[in-house]
């Protein structure tokens, strides 16, 4: 953020995923990240499933009228932040799955190609 | 994607979300995401809940050397195309997510936060 | 059940694992848990998953006051159902999870094995 | 469990809801369940969707052959220990959810029933 007329951008993930690409191999008593990385996948991949599981508790509040836009924010970047830690943790260029929603919306539209899916 | 060159950033997802946004109130016979975002917030967050375990499943099989990086690439477009449906459905800005990923980077380092949530 | 005036007890439980043992390598034509176990293990734990997303929600939803406690029950009997079949394609024998339960519970309590862990 | 003879039966679940059912209300600083029910059905039906995501990896882990059974089992057990709190914090009777599985086995068979469903 360059000053208060910036408008945050999806930018902030290539930011953040060239962070955590440091953490690999770093000593895990320095960082959370480097702490998730050293215990392996399944502890991230475990951690990325309890996000989205409140992600969708806060997403249910909200529409019962008992939640907090701020909270599915907050819950949101949790999500995107051990999302990002698989990949790191599995050694995936962020850039394959940019290409691969930029491929859907670029062919034949995202909604089509998701409808074909499911 | 402006040419070959190009490497995708993160920046699809801004556009993807100006899409979707265009999808509220559309005919739901036209799209998948209107047909989604028709159906109201409990079927846009069950499908998060979905691909996120298929998520998680494509990064567990990676780990145990039966899985493909391709695949996971795959799971965590359509969990990312799933989390902007939840948030097109809530009519919460993109921008605020990614102001809350910025702010725990910029503050203290979005470890230190992590860390200090659990 | 055995009439009008008997209570269901959690014994269904074993009568439909028993059931369900008998769909292993039945035909995937004749019925849904013989197509699901001739799917394969990711195909059954993918449903499992999303069984527990629909419960989690369900949950949710009640707590916020705009659930149905019969709709609860709906999803946590799908619930059961998709685990028996997880434990099916796994060739896991149910006695070994009562067991499991049966310990925790005689041992030292199950609150404090479970406080020990989590 | 009255002896090594003694086969563990699913009525392990009926005896675990009652002594849960004990616990509401309970001096949270004594028992792990008394505390889950203390904090309310948002904590609980967090633990339910971790429990489940943790099954679902040991399942994966065991069909990609690096996995254990034992494990599947422990995992397997602690969702059940968690669907169970998540009924006591909703006072849903068990027995809602053994006559629903009863219901299906009974009228037309849970394979047809769940067909029609899913």
């Amino acid at each position: 953020m360059t000053g208060p007329d910036a408008k945050a951008t999806a930018a902030v993930l290539d930011q953040l995923a060239a962070t955590l690409a440091t953490r690999r191999g770093a000593d895990p008593s320095e960082s959370y990240t480097a702490k998730l990385l050293a215990r392996g996948m399944e502890t991230c991949a475990q951690k990325l499933g309890e996000e989205a599981v409140e992600t969708v508790i806060e997403a249910i509040k909200l529409d019962a009228g008992s939640g907090k836009s701020e909270k599915l924010a907050a819950e949101s970047a949790d999500l995107l932040y051990h999302l990002l830690v698989v990949w790191t943790a599995a050694g995936l260029d962020p850039a394959q799955v940019w290409s691969e929603l930029a491929r859907r919306e670029g062919l034949s539209g995202l909604d089509e190609k998701a409808g074909r899916k499911g």
